[in-house]
Order: C-alpha cells, then sequence, then structure tokens
C-alpha cells in the first residue's frame, strides 16, 4: 500500500485523478491538500470538499496558501475557460459545501504527517507546489522522511502549455517549483513530455460512466467543458495530465526517467521553465553544483497507462 | 552560388568549417568576420589571418568586437582545454601573422557588404552573435538586405555543453544571441540537437589528409588536441558543430527543421538556453508575440551530411 497526500487544485483532470486514487486498491489515501491554480484557493478548496461529500471520501481536506512562496508576488489568472467559472466544468457546484475543513493548513497537515509516517508517505503535487516549498521552508527535516514526491508539471523537451517555456502548474508558482526539484529528498517529475501523450476520449469516458456508477458520472460530467477546450490539441478526448502522476505512484514500470538534477527558471522570458543536467554530463562549476539527482520522465507506454485508468476508475 | 560572410572564432572546428567554404564550388567566401569566443578577439582575428595565409584564401578578414553585446557585461573565461592556449590545437601558431587585415571592424564590413549586395549575402555566424547584433543596432535595415543568417548555435529540445541550459556560442553572449533571433530576417538555428550527431573520426581525418594536400595536412593537426578534449563524449572524433551550419548553406535537404518564434534567456540558471514556440501553438499574450517565425534544425541526415563533408575538404 502506498500512503498518499495529494496536493491538488480541483480543476478538472484533478477530479479524475482523485477518483482514481480512490479507488485504486494500493492506494492508501491519507490527505487532500488544496493550492490554487486551476481556481483561487477558495475554489479549488470548495471543489475538494464537494467531491469528498459526492465521492464519500474518508480523506482530511486541509486548505493551502493562496499566496504564491515568494512573498508578495503576483499570482496569474486563473484558467476559468479550462476548467470552468467552478473550476470543475460549470457543473454549478453549490457555493458553500456543508463537509468540515481539517483544522490545519495544508502545510501543517503535510508536516505533521509525514512525521507522523516517517518514510511511508508519497506527495503526489498536481498543482502549484507551494504547499511543498512551504512545508520545507518550515520543516526542512521532512525532507529525509517523505517516501517519494510525485510531481505533475514542467516540460523538458517539449514545448510548455501556459508559454512556450514552461508548464502552468510550475509557471504558476516557479520559486516554489525550485524549491521543491532542488530538495534532498526523491523527486520524479511526470511533465507534458508524458503526459501530452496520454488522452482519454468522451466516448469512453461516456462508457466508463456506464459502469463506473455514480462517481464516474459525476466524473463524466465535469469533464465536458475541459474536453472542448482541449479540441484543437486531442479530438474529442480529455488529456489526463494529474492521473498520470498517480499512475506513476502504481505502475512506474510504464515510464521511462532520465536521472539529474533539476532546476526551474524564476526569471522573464523563461519563467517556470524546467531542465535537467544528466547525470555524467561535465560542466564546469555553476548553480547546479551538489545537487540531488531527481528523475524526469521522457517517455510513457501510454496504451497500457490509460488501460490501468480506466480498469481503475470502475472498480466499486 | 552562395555569397557567404564566415563569422567566426577560429578555434579547430572553426577551421575545419572555413576549408568547407573555401573548397565548395557553390560557396562564394566574400569575408571573414572574427568573434571571440573559443579565445579572444585577438587570437581569433590572428589566427584567421594564419588560417588565411597558410590557405591562401582570397577573402578579407575584418576584426570584430571584444565586448560582449550589452555594454561593461563581464565575459566569461575562454576554453584552452578544448581549443588549446592557441586556439588552434596547441600546433605553435606564429605571435604576429604577417597578412593585413581588412581596415573595417567586423561590424561595418558586414554592413557595407550587405548593402553592396542586396538580397545576396547569407551570414554564417559560428561564434558568438555579438558582430551581427551590433550591425542590426548600428543599421536596422540590414535585416530586410541579407538573405538568410544561419547559425551554429543553441540547444533547444537537448541539454547545453556549457551548462544544462546553454551552448557555448549563445551562453557567451545571450542577448545579442536573442537580438538576432528576434529581429525581422531569416534565420536558421544549427545547433547541438544536429551537430552532436555529425562527428568525424581521426581515422577519417587522417585519411582526407593523405589525399587532401597541405591545406587538410594542416587541418588534421590542428585538430587532434579538440578530439582528446571531446574523447568522453565521442571515441576518437570531433564533433563537427560548425562545418554543420555551413553544410546547411549548400544542403539544406538534409536538416529536418521546425519552424517558429525563437527567445533567448539571459537571466541566471537559463542564461543562453534557447527556446522556440512552434507555429501553431496558442498561448496568452507574451513576450513571444508578433516575433518572426525561424527555423530551429531539429533532426539531420548525419550520414550525408558527413559524405558532404569529407568530398568537400579534399576537393583542390
Amino acid at each position: 500500500m502506498h500512503k498518499v497526500i495529494f496536493d491538488t487544485d480541483p480543476g478538472v483532470d484533478d477530479a479524475m485523478a482523485l477518483l482514481f486514487l480512490v479507488r485504486h486498491p494500493e492506494i492508501d489515501l491519507v490527505g487532500i491538500t488544496t493550492t490554487f491554480g486551476n481556481a483561487s484557493i477558495e475554489t479549488t478548496t470548495r471543489n475538494a470538499l464537494y467531491l469528498k461529500q459526492q465521492w464519500e471520501i474518508d480523506a482530511p481536506v486541509s486548505k493551502g496558501s493562496g499566496d504564491k512562496y515568494a512573498a508578495g508576488e503576483e499570482i496569474h489568472p486563473f484558467p476559468n475557460h479550462i476548467h470552468g467559472d467552478d473550476g470543475l466544468g460549470n457543473i454549478g457546484v453549490p457555493d458553500v459545501v456543508d463537509v468540515p475543513l481539517d483544522p490545519r493548513t495544508a502545510q501543517q497537515f503535510i508536516i505533521e504527517t509525514v512525521k507522523a509516517h516517517p518514510g511511508e508517505i508519497t506527495l503526489v503535487a498536481v498543482g502549484r507546489m507551494t504547499n511543498l516549498a512551504n512545508a520545507l521552508k518550515e520543516a526542512p527535516e521532512i525532507a529525509g522522511l517523505v517516501k517519494e514526491v510525485v510531481i505533475m508539471g514542467g516540460a523538458f523537451d517539449v514545448p510548455g502549455n501556459v508559454t512556450p517555456a514552461a508548464e502552468a502548474n510550475i509557471h504558476g508558482d516557479a520559486a516554489a517549483a525550485d524549491a521543491v526539484m532542488t530538495a534532498p529528498w526523491k523527486v520524479v517529475v511526470v511533465g507534458l513530455d508524458v503526459t501530452l501523450k496520454t488522452a482519454m476520449s468522451r466516448a469512453t469516458l461516456a462508457a466508463l460512466a456506464a459502469k463506473g456508477g455514480a462517481a464516474m458520472q459525476l466524473l463524466d460530467r465535469v469533464s465536458q467543458f475541459y474536453i472542448d477546450f482541449y479540441d484543437d490539441e486531442v479530438t474529442d478526448s480529455m488529456v489526463v495530465h494529474d492521473t498520470c502522476a498517480c499512475v506513476y505512484v502504481v505502475a512506474r514500470e510504464l515510464f521511462t526517467t532520465r536521472s539529474g538534477s533539476i532546476r526551474v527558471m524564476t526569471d522573464s522570458v523563461g519563467e517556470g521553465k524546467t531542465l535537467q543536467k544528466p547525470d555524467g554530463m561535465r560542466f564546469g562549476p555553476s548553480v547546479w553544483d551538489g545537487l540531488p539527482s531527481q528523475l524526469a520522465c521522457v517517455d510513457v507506454d501510454a496504451e497500457n497507462v490509460m488501460k490501468l485508468v480506466e480498469e481503475t476508475l470502475i472498480r466499486h
């Protein structure tokens, strides 16, 4: 069993990833922490509570920071055109969801849970990396206590999606991402290099909805607006960015990785670009020296990833 | 015939590129302009004059700037460990070469020659892009008069060679490169994405030396130190970065290109990283808007490039 804290900004593809985590038999979802990104922190937190309620999820929800890692840095506009005004495809999520939040902040929840289960917690982070960076800053010792950090974000050898340089999760808080990538814990980055290869067709989603009960039916409804948006890139399908990172936790053999230190650019034209120094390459002294080697996913067995996702989403 | 101004920092692989230009029947080498990079501007200029003398080249040599495009920016140390203390593989180039320089600066030479042959000049730039950026700044109208700019430099979908982000020619004067890439002329970038696929073995070089006369024998001698340096990456061979760009001029069909605007990062971790926004990709308003589409080489028929190089180097 993998004990997972899911750091998320639901978010349509976050919803699918959450249902995957809930329904996969080898995942023990111990907590949901929210971050801004696909929508404001208020909206993503409300959505996390809504999905907890609708899907009867046991794990607590902790609210994350609404501010970026570097104090005072401006937050980019939220992508309502992708995830809807309600962050869940304009299905009409109620303004208030009558489910209690965990009293701890996301940052506190991460620190306490990691310390309570040394060596056991996998952090799956599929939004801005703000909460993880804040937790690291407050309690650097957690780096040695986390089992693994699996990130959906970044674009190494392919263009970004919010700028030609950057993927949205990294671009949205580049300084946080750089802190997370360069910390002495084990990071795996599942970025656009692989997630753009994994998509689910509208027809498949409908077929799963017919078999997967009310939870899958809600996911199907939530996803329609997002599929419409992506129509230019993948016809009648949704790219399953966030679920891809969750699949890594249980089926890493489906991914090809490259090992090397990773940095995130935080300036101007390159803001949010992820770069890796592959292990073994020689360079002079630089800001890359002395950093831990992390794994960047560079290829994926998309067919088997999608097969696993489909099988898992209808388990109940 | 292609009228070429060769902007160069000899430099071992520059020497091979120069001999290729001199010996290819469809190239009319109208001038050599020098830039710092593989060595100081004094050394590269002396070396250009030396090669002009040894190889009886008609084209004049103009001395380029010894300063970076942005006034006062510090110049990186020169790579004596790759090109030798004399910039030509420690073969013992005389301190003074008795061949006159063109009285014009490289910048003036470029501007005057381009204006004298509107629409006819191809600029092949295989060092820092300082001279080209300076010429553009002084006379922006040359952008519309140049036939094409072919650059050896950059690393789009592969790591750099001086930092994990950056290739040396771009890293050495990133602001100059950004000015050149974003100007309204036609730029083709032949970077590490393709040049690392083209190498010449020591044995091939020796065989060419046996057939190519004194000029090829000098090239063979010049190249040994450089081959030793690259031994970790390519066994007993030299990567022919600069010649690759020259081959593009006469055999572009051997290269696969991608069209899109190109920017160069000029800050901290990413300094010198080249990025491209492939044409057709959608993004919000950004610093990439309104820029000309340029071509980045993303693949190469290395076998036929090397065949052409070998055939050309022994023509005399």
